[in-house]
């Protein structure tokens, strides 16, 4: 017996989750104290109190922050409308694939409403197969309005907290961080929180008509997981191919033909820029690394309510992978007041170590809140079920899985640090071989891209060996809640960076001092390492995930083994391998077709209108916005549906096996090339970023912005922009929603897949 | 019973093979009709008679003559050189690894001369497994002297007719193009002939001992392919790095910082990247394509001899596969005719249509020899054995595997021609990309060499699928060599471009007239097409090959399945997807970092050296030479031991399981990065030549040489050089040469293996 009984357990975790959303909401509040200017509509501008303990350069300065409510206006209206558009899309499809999810399943066994003996839990009675594809289609659309609400709150909240980053950053460095950190801990802590509580009132809900039928129960959940992953594709590939877009098409002719500095309001693209990096990397990321989340809690759900027949359906220990993510966000709560209370941001070189320090600290305290949690939550010894043998597990057993999995994302995140941080040797490399141009520093960028696998492979390699080797798939799914349990932590100073890095552009766009625009870019070369720290948390927790729910599918589809010498298994293992290239090669070449109508448009702008370049007349953002928002939902549709089809294409024609093996190939090419994709891009950023900062002799001697050298480094960072903020961050989606869509649709597949195989 | 009787096979296939040799030899007498004018060092040049059925521009011109003649001299010296140095180290190698064979293998039934119980054929006695240590060891040192033997003759080859396919483009295109194609020719028949006789009387000899034990014949026969692989990988890796070094330096200070043309006599490193031209893709590849063909026939041997118990060991049945061989020299001496006598070049858009239709005649005809080989050499029908189970297979059956495996390679070679010649969309959408710059060039091609998997993908899947279910193992095995039977004609058209790419070199040396080089420009255009088709057959025929290798290598440890859902077999399939990036990483930094350090001396050679601009001092073209040599010869270790060393510590240590989890990882994520490196790198390097020739409306709207357009598609370009021909034609020989090794050593980790989890 748990030693946490199951009405505390019925407190406990939604009480954790409302401390959650309270913390955001305070954290909210403190943002807020910031004042900005608001433009009232009669009356032309009220001034409101700017808040002011010490007084620093231009803080009164009127202007400049009417200048900068402005900005923040024209940005978020544009963000706001573009995700409205993409919801408008987003909302059709959610139809469609809910009426599939329902048709599919429900014809499993012909719309029947007669209970079915139980699969797993044999002797038993489980609800009908119909209930099934009712609650799982239910299920599917809570998951994608929950994904689809953490991407819109996480917008809103960028775009309201980067006028004031940048207000902030006129009284220090130290006062800019703290705004932009808070802002990114609203999101990291509502997020986490909200989709914790939708998970928990749907399980509870769902058990009112379910009952003991733990079987049909996490089954439907399931659906839960591919809402929420579905939802994340679209946001990451359409807001990526948008902010890439803007990004690649203003630096083109902006830095390199016009020679004028980055987010100078000069440059049409520039609105539509900063409006990209908070539809990509800010609405785009919050639905993913939510995806993730709710995907690892579904499998962990699903494998336990399957393998753990031998012991009776304990509530508090099924409810082991909620209470873990309780504690992540107790944890990722005190984590945070280190940060904003007890230790002061006083200069520049303070905020990397501060931001590396919060990733240490959560997992250290994540490592008591595990032990606590295993230790009240879990039966001192129980049975698994592994596909059909029995496995005795103890509860330090499954302490040291989510250990495992926690401390291996901490590893992924320091190498991937150690890979695109500018303060290390490799992305000082990549900038010295800009002397000789921009071929070598791509060839050094690409082979440091390939290097940088090679620690997170084998990190999650002994991450799977020793978890499966304690609790078999089930600890595999709690090392993949482990790797996220942090996640409020990790979305904060993931969704940091881009708030910085549209604080600096407001700067620019504001006219404000060169002083101000140093700090921010100080906060924004820390936000690329962090942003390339949260992509390698989302891809090696991805890779733990989509292995879970494949050992989940493949016990729902009724295989015994996946042998890769049959040749179902191995056509689908090399089909599935080359995926992840076909995704690549589709969202690369979108975001190149759009940034070269993006790049002739503002070509267009600065050649036939008079007065732009001196800065007479406003260009025209509002045709770059156009050019993005088309480009974006037209372009996100083809690989989309390649991600979404194949499970069904090859289920329905090819049978259980070739999938499985499609699964597994996909997932061990596409982690690859993902964690690669992901570092090349950050650390050609940040070998500009250095040459540009040229705080060493070595930085010097490359720069200054402008020399040969720096066009070179420029050039290196424009190829990495598709490759870190489209294709790589898309494909950890791309291996999880194929396993999770596999998962829901593995009875139909069991039933009536292989199609073509019976044909022949 | 075959119909073919077991004294005619012992006469057809030496037969086949002195028929190649001997066409080899009457190639290389047509080709040595051209006359050079020989230096002689005691009175000065002696001018020897040109032939000329024809008078053109500046045949009779003595100067040039003996210009190409002192060319084409150093580099002939300047290969010959390198090969010997770098054979000293690879003899070093040879003899380590030959020891280390045969204690490992000698170790398995610890050095005992007794014999032993068969492991297939149950109930007969097989000889002891000393004597298989032994026979392995010798098989290993011929194949790894006979691939270092077909490499030294392809550079000799080589190195003899770049200048006289100089001297004939004064004729017109078409003497130059018979030229270059009849000397490439000469390579792919000596090496096609020369690998089937050692094979065949190392076969012989070893038979002498063995006697009815065909398991442990074939089993040491394997060591043959070892030897051929490995040093092919030493090879390539080797040659890779010399050559794009060269190429790669000479490209960044010659043409786009001094604005002088390629192979411009001025340029320190023009003779260094000759030279490499010899021994990469010359040398290198001749290496390459003899492993495969050695290990394709050697797998499909092992696994006849392990998969045929049901029927009696009949001599001709069991040599099905070199007689496969022998009809593909008949096909291709066939075919080369069609190029040589039946149709002439008259212009230069004939080049490569020429050149695809030599592949589109050889499969036609080889698929009619195919039929001839199945029906005459195997029994109607005979019992396949296939992990425990038998299998009735007919002798169409194996007619279909040979041939889908032969069409596979032609789809293969199709799509890469489609993919890499400037003649179709792709290449031109990349070239247009540059309009926008380098950033856009690079992100369209990397688009473009991911898409390109697709196809090759699903061709080999389809092959896979249909041999298997057709003839199992030994279907697969029969597959690649299907697509490698036509080996003489696919060397032929690979070799011609190096070749004409060095007449190209030596024409603007000697300082030939622009007409000339203009015929050398487009007989090398077509040469990097074919190069890029070479090196699909190259990739698409190791993929065949390895899966069955890893087949053969499963059978052999004992494994009766390779479960993707055991954490062993998982942990290795990560890991082994993981080894082509860590390799691409390693041989990519080498060729950066070589290159680096040959631009700082070209370019302190252009500093200091006075008049060197001015083509009044010759430069220090020995410097650049011996930059080059010690880059390749030290670079070549780390990514050779990563190949080496992997499956003697992963089967050691971590067992079979593991092992044949990482060979199928490789297998499945080393394929797509081959193919899309090279195939990214081919339309790179005509992408740059499509806007050089300007032939159309479109390319004229890029151009000319020295545009900002050209300079963007010249940064491309060299980003391609090691990708194409470094990392990405490495690769095929690292998924190959692991695979081998790991079967040669398959015994003894059977044995001895998988020490660290028996400890855990």
């Amino acid at each position: 017996m748990s030693a946490l009984s199951e009405g505390l357990t019925q407190i406990v975790i939604p009480l954790a989750s409302l401390v959650g959303i309270g913390f955001a909401l305070l954290q909210w509040f403190l943002v807020s104290r910031v004042k900005l200017l608001s433009q009232d509509s009669s009356n032309g501008y009220k001034q409101k109190l700017i808040e002011s303990d010490e007084e620093e350069e231009g803080i009164n300065n009127l202007e400049i922050s009417i200048k900068c409510t402005e900005i923040q206006h024209a940005i978020s209206v544009g963000a706001t409308s573009f995700l409205f558009t993409e919801y408008k899309y987003l909302g059709i499809f959610m139809c469609v694939f809910g009426a599939i999810i329902f048709l599919f399943l429900g014809s499993v066994k012909g719309f029947s409403t007669k209970s079915e003996p139980c699969t797993y839990s044999q002797g038993n009675t489980c609800k009908p197969a119909l209930a099934n594809a009712i609650f799982s289609t239910i299920a599917f659309l809570l998951g994608a309005l929950t994904s689809v609400l953490s991407g819109y709150l996480g917008m809103k909240i960028a775009t309201y907290a980067n006028a004031r980053t940048t207000l902030e950053a006129r009284k220090g460095v130290g006062k800019a961080f703290i705004t932009a950190f808070r802002s990114g801990a609203v999101m990291g802590f509502l997020l986490a929180a909200n989709g914790l509580l939708v998970l928990y009132v749907s399980i509870n809900l769902f058990k009112l008509y379910y009952g003991d039928d733990w079987e049909g129960l996490y089954e439907s959940i399931t659906g839960y997981g591919l809402g929420g992953s579905s939802m994340a594709l679209f946001g990451r590939v359409g807001g990526g191919i948008y902010t890439k877009a803007a990004d690649v098409g203003a630096d083109l002719v902006g830095k390199v033909e016009r020679n004028i500095p980055e987010d100078d309001p000069r440059n049409p693209a520039v609105i539509a820029d900063n409006v990209g990096d908070n539809v990509g990397d800010i609405a785009g990321m919050g639905s993913d690394l939510f995806g993730s989340y709710a995907e690892s809690s579904c499998a962990a759900l699903f494998v336990a309510s399957i393998s753990s027949f031998g012991i009776s359906h304990e509530f508090t220990a099924m409810s082991y992978p909620l209470l873990i993510s309780s504690m992540g966000i107790v944890v990722c709560l005190i984590t945070t007041l280190f940060a904003t209370d007890l230790f002061e941001i006083k200069k520049v070189s303070d905020i990397e170590p501060s931001l590396k320090r919060q990733l240490l600290i959560s997992t250290v305290l994540m490592t008591a809140g595990i032990a606590v949690v295993s230790f009240f939550a879990l039966p001192s010894k129980f049975t698994l079920f592994n596909f059909g043998t029995e496995k005795e597990v103890k509860n330090w057993h499954l302490f040291f899985c989510v250990a495992i999995g926690l401390w291996a994302g901490l590893i992924i995140g320091y190498t991937t640090e150690y890979y695109t941080s500018n303060a290390y040797s490799p992305v000082q490399d990549v900038a010295d071989a800009c002397r000789t141009g921009a071929a070598t520093n791509v060839i050094f960028g690409l082979a440091l891209g390939y290097k940088s696998v090679i620690i997170p492979i084998f990190a999650i390699a002994i991450a799977i060996y020793v978890s499966f080797s304690l609790a078999a798939m089930y600890g595999i799914a709690v090392a993949a809640l482990g790797m996220l349990s942090t996640i409020a932590t990790g979305l904060a100073i993931d969704a940091y960076g881009p708030i910085s890095d549209n604080a600096g552009g407001i700067a620019e766009m504001a006219g404000m001092s060169h002083k101000i625009r140093e700090r921010t870019d100080a906060l924004d070369a820390a936000g690329n390492t962090t942003a390339a720290i949260g992509k390698g948390f989302a891809i090696g927790s991805a890779a733990l995930v989509s292995l879970a729910l494949f050992g989940a599918y493949v016990s729902r589809a009724g295989i015994k083994t996946v042998d890769v010498l049959t040749p179902k298994a191995f056509i689908g293992l090399i089909v599935g391998a080359m995926l992840p290239y076909w995704f690549s090669a589709m969202t690369m070449k979108s975001v190149g077709s759009a940034a070269l109508k993006m790049v002739e448009e503002v070509r267009r702008q600065f050649n036939t209108i008079p007065g732009l370049m001196e800065g007479r007349v406003k260009p025209d953002y509002a045709n770059c916005v156009k050019i993005s928002t088309d480009a974006s939902l037209r372009e996100m549709i083809p690989p989309g549906a390649l991600v979404m089809l194949t499970p069904l294409i090859v289920g329905t024609l090819f049978g259980v096996e070739t999938l499985a093996g499609v699964l597994a190939g996909a997932l061990v090419s596409g982690v690859q090339v993902a964690i690669s994709a992901s570092n090349t891009g950050g650390a050609w950023d940040n070998a500009k970023k250095y040459i540009e900062a040229g705080v060493s002799e070595h930085a010097k001697s490359l720069g200054p912005k402008g020399s040969e050298c720096h066009k070179a480094a420029v050039i290196g960072d424009t190829i990495g922009d598709p490759l870190k903020d489209t294709s790589g961050p898309s494909l950890n989606i791309l291996i999880k929603l194929m396993a999770v869509e596999s998962l829901v649709f593995a009875p139909f597949f069991a039933a009536h897949g292989g199609f073509l195989f019976k044909f022949i």
